[in-house]
């Protein structure tokens, strides 16, 4: 039987990676230097494509790390010298806070419990940040910021860069990166790819934060750090040999997906995603975990199912469909269900009728 | 035409590679959780066949980073609070040494010119290193460094660590783990992969020294620390969603190289670059740039072809043979041929009988 994953990530991948992946080796793309101009033609294509895909605008650079964690540890070197600002309700924004510690920053969070949102209207920010981090879309949680809640905040700290985590929300997210500093994803969530890569979108503002940073010899890292990215980014390159089969099939699904039409994407993504909550809501035990309607994540849908998980999850698996585990404390309670640009309604549908099955 | 890449890496794919990545398509490879049971066994597969390949002992640990520039950065990050050590005779050496110099380290270096090897007699190392660091097999210059000449500067300086750069002479390059302290590959040479993965060997005295440095608060990084590391190994799991592909293709190209004989595969490098050297040596214009045979690397063989380099690169490309240009300043009047398992003794008479014609 064919298995489809809505697991969170690394999840199903998208249609075309396994004819994506055989012009690869038919290209010998593998074989490629990463000096060529094979490989910057390469670099070059998926920048644009993704530029469109996402609105990102032409201050903004495209780095390519290794994962998202990583971004984490490379956006703390580069834009914070002392102090940085946490907004935490899940896993994922404890890593990136927790990364800021690591590096022996002065960190300060804002918790609130797994499943939460937050009252952005009574927080009150007081240890002067130089970078105020968001997790944009939790993904161990599938709690939401709405990205007006965060230009808000900007608008309130001008003098602090903004960080923002679209993990599992990327490419679906519509952010305005006019209103940001930078962003990352990687790549085997929303963009059904294999693991392994990275994409952090910077502006000049965090740039000139790391040549800040450099010239008081505070540390920003070696290979990649900013500069060092930078570098190798206008000339499109990377500092190392990088994934570049991961590079180059990023690049064929932002193609592909900007022909199926980014607008269209969003419209199915808010479509599955309301049949998934609608049955849900009215379902007689199965309840999702986040109660407040406009903290719901579009992409990650987060099902309380009690002492049913494991039965809940082979009913599924039963008829091919493999859905994720709750994250952490809420492992083998809860069942995450992704959403993104991959899944089919018509599988969306299909886990209705079997979760409807007596 | 097919091409065969004899390119330093990214080179020619292992001959399973295709294969391989149908199967892990074809077993949902790259949808599975990096956390789950089938993930562990392949990290617990690969670790099992690199140790069996590359006779690695149980008191080293197996890491998977993401290139070998990031192994020399978490080598010097995690080994080094003050003061290291580095032979450099070319750039990837020169790379190790920038990258201490980098993080705020007292790095000391020995230079010699491109294409020489060291007269390990003559070098006092007075800086009292905590890291002494090697480049086993110079990429940028094919020189490469005698193990016992690593050994014999470790019973020299028995405080220090030792730390071998074995990027593109690894799996050929038989070490004495137990007479170094970590080394470092990347896979997309001689295991003929995919970029993206790079692979560390680290010892107990090295993750101890980790620890102490943590004890300290010397910054010794965030997720990709070695006790981070060394957390997750020890579940055959790693701190990030990794390259979960690239793994489990090194697996399957490391139990191939185990099946066909590690011995005999050494045996067969060393036939093809003395079939090469001695053609060469023997050759009107085109001569190998090191000149001390000892000094010469049996995986990367470089030629000079002084104002010849286009010619000869295009008569070898129009048989579909693709070899590399110099690196750096030799970039215009160099070639490099890799002599890794994958490339068959009958395409290196091929390279001759191209070249013999008039």
């Amino acid at each position: 039987m064919n298995k489809v994953f809505f697991t969170p990530g690394p999840t199903e991948l998208y249609p075309e990676v396994r004819s994506y992946i055989v012009k690869a080796l038919d290209e010998n793309i593998c074989s490629i230097n990463h000096r060529s101009s094979e490989f910057m033609e390469i670099y070059r294509s998926v920048s644009l494509n993704l530029r469109q895909l996402m609105n990102i605008p032409g201050n903004f650079h495209i780095f390519f790390l290794s994962s998202a964690t990583e971004c984490m540890d490379r956006i703390i070197q580069n834009c914070v010298e002392k102090r940085s600002y946490h907004f935490v309700n899940g896993a994922f924004s404890e890593r990136f806070y927790k990364t800021a510690v690591e590096l022996n920053k002065d960190a300060e969070k804002k918790m609130v419990e797994y499943g939460s949102g937050f009252d952005f209207s009574e927080i009150k920010i007081t240890n002067d940040p130089e970078l105020i981090c968001f997790t944009q879309n939790e993904t161990s949680t599938g709690v939401a910021i709405d990205p007006l809640e965060i230009y808000k905040i900007r608008d309130l700290y001008p003098d602090s860069l903004i960080a923002v985590d679209i993990v599992t929300s990327s490419p679906f997210i519509n952010l305005d990166y006019n209103r940001i500093d930078c962003a990352f994803f990687s790549v085997q969530k929303g963009f059904g790819l294999p693991a392994g890569l990275g994409v952090l979108i910077v502006n000049d503002k965090c740039l000139n934060k790391a040549e800040f940073l450099k010239s008081k010899n505070v540390p920003i890292g070696s290979y990649h750090n900013f500069i060092s990215l930078l570098e190798n980014e206008v000339k499109f390159q990377t500092t190392e040999t990088p994934n570049v089969l991961g590079i180059y099939l990023l690049g064929k699904v932002s193609e592909s997906l900007n022909k199926y039409g980014v607008e269209k994407m969003r419209r199915e993504t808010i479509i599955k995603s309301d049949i998934l909550y609608d049955f849900f809501d009215s379902h007689s035990f199965l309840k999702p975990l986040v109660q407040n309607t406009p903290d719901r994540s579009k992409t990650i849908i987060e099902i309380d199912t009690g002492d049913k998980q494991k039965e809940i999850k082979k009913k599924l698996a039963d008829f091919g469909i493999i859905v994720g585990s709750g994250y952490g404390k809420l492992k083998d309670t809860h069942i995450r269900i992704a959403n993104f640009p991959m899944h089919k309604i018509s599988d969306v549908n299909k886990i209705i009728n079997i979760l409807s099955l007596d």
